[in-house]
């Protein structure tokens, strides 16, 4: 079976000893993360991770996600489990207290995301998409939207959604069909589909805030005529309560071959009103503040399921009782030594413990570049970290998604046939690692 | 979606022009191996596996295979596929004419087992253990249990398993514990649990086989006790016909990551009837003789796998448009060029392309030595061909099923996002291909 214990030595190794995070106490966002603060947070975060998240991980792959009239039903416990979630305000971790966050650096949310990740990839990715979409509406939202929609992001209780692809465009956006179209009121009327949305319905959150890349009528061709539009799934009432359905809905979910319990839906918009964000034709750029932050927490993804896949393999290593070690018997009073004796089976374990500890200090150092480059007081010490976030995004991106497949699969292999066996778990891992490779772009394209 | 053509232009010049089977004309199966008559199987063999196997590939996968009150169905189109396959005298292929064989050249079955794991893995797994038991009989079964086994193996109406794996031991056979009991008759008695049974029951054949490791009252520990026994699932009257149930049972069926159509079980043995194959306590190595061509097979499956991968990488990338070749615009009639244009992704064509093409012709070489050790009319040569695949079995194993988890995984990360989807069939060849490198010995310890 797998096992999962936060590897909270480690964390906070990497946060106070190697990155000294506390040198940064001028920083706002670092202000409040004292030690002690921090070092609560953590085992706050394990506690949610190892006790709500990581017991329904291998219940939701089995049971999946469901699509009965339209609408999408998350497996059993999901709800539960994403109601602890946002309760215990992991969800405002890193948010502007302005909109209800608890204004903590993004370094913090990291080590929170692979912690989740370690323990239910697919529940993660709904909370994860939210931050995103809160990161991008920070940045390109007006005063207004931010108003209406990131307390609710903030809080949990409204989800999020990226909606670029559609059945002829993944990597080229170019090609992008959705139409949008101008109303006197100042919305737009968003006509198309979008497919491989994930959590474009569920039953986790009140509302979803889809944000979608649309062309307006008579925008040049290819990626310079894109705008970007926020559509609710449920339109807002003058005070902010939900009002009437939008014109948006899933027409289908997909079948994949890992983490089923995060829906994958295919969008149509039929007249949904949206709002514009940030400029006309400016919707890449604006997008690419979600994308970004998405893709460094995808990359995260690999850390975290490698981790899993270590954890357990060791515990399997020290338990399963096979030949003996090459230097002789090891345990002589037991039928066989425990396999962790077996050269090969230590070169796959530190492989894989080695590729873990290099990818968690290189994950929180550029997660803390996050942090200076929006709130170091030196304009260019914000731009240097900017600069570096910029740079190491792809790389965290592909390869901690590439070496996170490769250490699943390790785990796997030390389980020899028992890992093939999908009540052990292990495949699941490999499965659920699968995925980091393709979204947010392949590889191949960071 | 996953394409499939069987290469027999590539198989044909692998036979003919680079290994020229025809220059050993003066050895048993290759006197009736001429070109044409090769030839005529070769395509007798497409058109089984494209039109037989290969359709129900995917919804092998989706249904898998089903266990009520004790007994395992196959998925649906399973039972009359593997009618097909044994009426067309597939099975008897490379079999000696004395039971009902062919008596061709195991090097053309090589050519039926990649196009049959290009098309249908799960499938071919059947027929495949069945082959394997025949040689291992073949080398060491008495004239008796001959007569009694092998006509039918040969026709595929009855199948076999190879029983080795109990829950405490996997790689370490020495911990094996299954128990045979002499009875006054000659026979045995064999009680114990085996798990992780390829084929272990099923629907296709009337009778199943069992090749089964076990230890002898007194035999000393480790593998040096083992002895190898015959344990058929239904007892045979005098006349060859079916008698009685023996007392083996499955006990449950394992859910897995890959090759669900492909039942792996639990098998009980309760005072089962068995009967001695070889030598007392040399059971290990008779077995040896059945995981030895198992395990090229095992090879060959990832060669299978990897060649549909390609085929379908290759169509897909012929017609998914993105984006615009580095060089300009190669179709500027249509929204964007097919993806083929792209270097990242002619580089994981041709990858998959040289990969396979190297393991044909490798795995072809070794099958012809296999051939050669057989029948060659030199004892020399007999024994350097079979030096030769003593030395090349593991590397045929380990690396032929590495590398199609490699290739699979390109296949999918080329459909991209797609690629994830169930329905496209990509995400099975990697699910597929992963058990490779873990059944007939990890590739750790090949």
């Amino acid at each position: 079976m797998t096992t999962y214990s936060a590897p909270l030595r480690d964390i906070s190794f990497v946060l106070h000893e190697l990155l000294d995070i506390g040198q940064f106490g001028h920083t706002a966002p670092f202000e409040a993360a004292t030690p002690t603060v921090v070092d609560a947070i953590l085992k706050g975060a394990a506690k949610l991770c190892e006790q709500v998240l990581f017991p329904i991980n291998r219940s939701g792959d089995e049971e999946g996600c469901h699509f009965e009239n339209g609408v999408v039903r998350t497996p059993s416990g999901f709800q539960d489990a994403y109601r602890t979630f946002t309760d215990g305000g992991w969800t405002s971790l890193a948010c502007d207290p302005a909109f209800g966050g608890q204004g903590l650096p993004e370094v913090l949310n990291f080590a929170l995301a692979e912690m989740a990740c370690s323990s239910n990839l697919a529940i993660y990715t709904y909370p994860a998409l939210s931050h995103a979409a809160y990161t991008l509406i920070s940045a390109h939202g007006s005063d207004e939207i931010k108003r209406a929609f990131l307390p609710r992001l903030v809080d949990g209780r409204w989800s999020s959604t990226m909606c670029l692809t559609e059945p002829q465009c993944g990597t080229d956006l170019g090609l992008i069909g959705t139409k949008a179209q101008p109303e006197p009121d100042g919305s737009y009327k968003l006509s198309g589909t979008k497919i491989f949305i994930s959590g474009g319905d569920h039953d986790l959150t009140e509302n979803i805030v889809h944000l979608v890349l649309a062309r307006l009528p008579e925008a040049p061709p290819g990626t310079k005529g894109l705008s970007l539009f926020l559509v609710p799934k449920f339109m807002l009432n003058p005070d902010g309560s939900l009002g009437p359905r939008n014109g948006v809905s899933c027409g289908s979910i997909e079948k994949k071959m890992g983490i089923k319990a995060s829906v994958t839906c295919v969008m149509n918009f039929d007249d949904a009103t949206g709002y514009l964000i940030g400029k006309k034709r400016g919707g890449l750029r604006c997008m690419l503040t979600m994308m970004n932050i998405a893709r460094l927490t995808v990359g995260v993804q690999g850390l975290g399921l490698a981790e899993t896949a270590y954890q357990s393999a060791r515990a399997y290593a020290r338990e399963r009782l096979q030949g003996r070690a090459i230097t002789g018997a090891q345990y002589p009073d037991r039928p066989a030594d425990p396999i962790i004796v077996h050269p090969d089976v230590r070169r796959m374990l530190l492989t894989m413990k080695a590729y873990n500890e290099g990818a968690r200090a290189l994950a929180y150092w550029v997660a803390l570049r996050v942090d200076l480059s929006r709130h170091h007081p030196d304009p260019e010490a914000r731009q240097e970290a900017e600069d570096l976030v910029q740079l190491m995004t792809p790389v965290v991106k592909s390869f901690f998604t590439d070496y996170g497949f490769e250490v699943t699969n390790l785990g796997l292999q030390i389980f020899g046939g028992h890992g093939y066996i999908r009540e052990h778990g292990m495949e699941q891992l490999v499965r659920d690692a699968r995925i980091g490779q393709l979204y947010e772009g392949t590889n191949g394209i960071q």
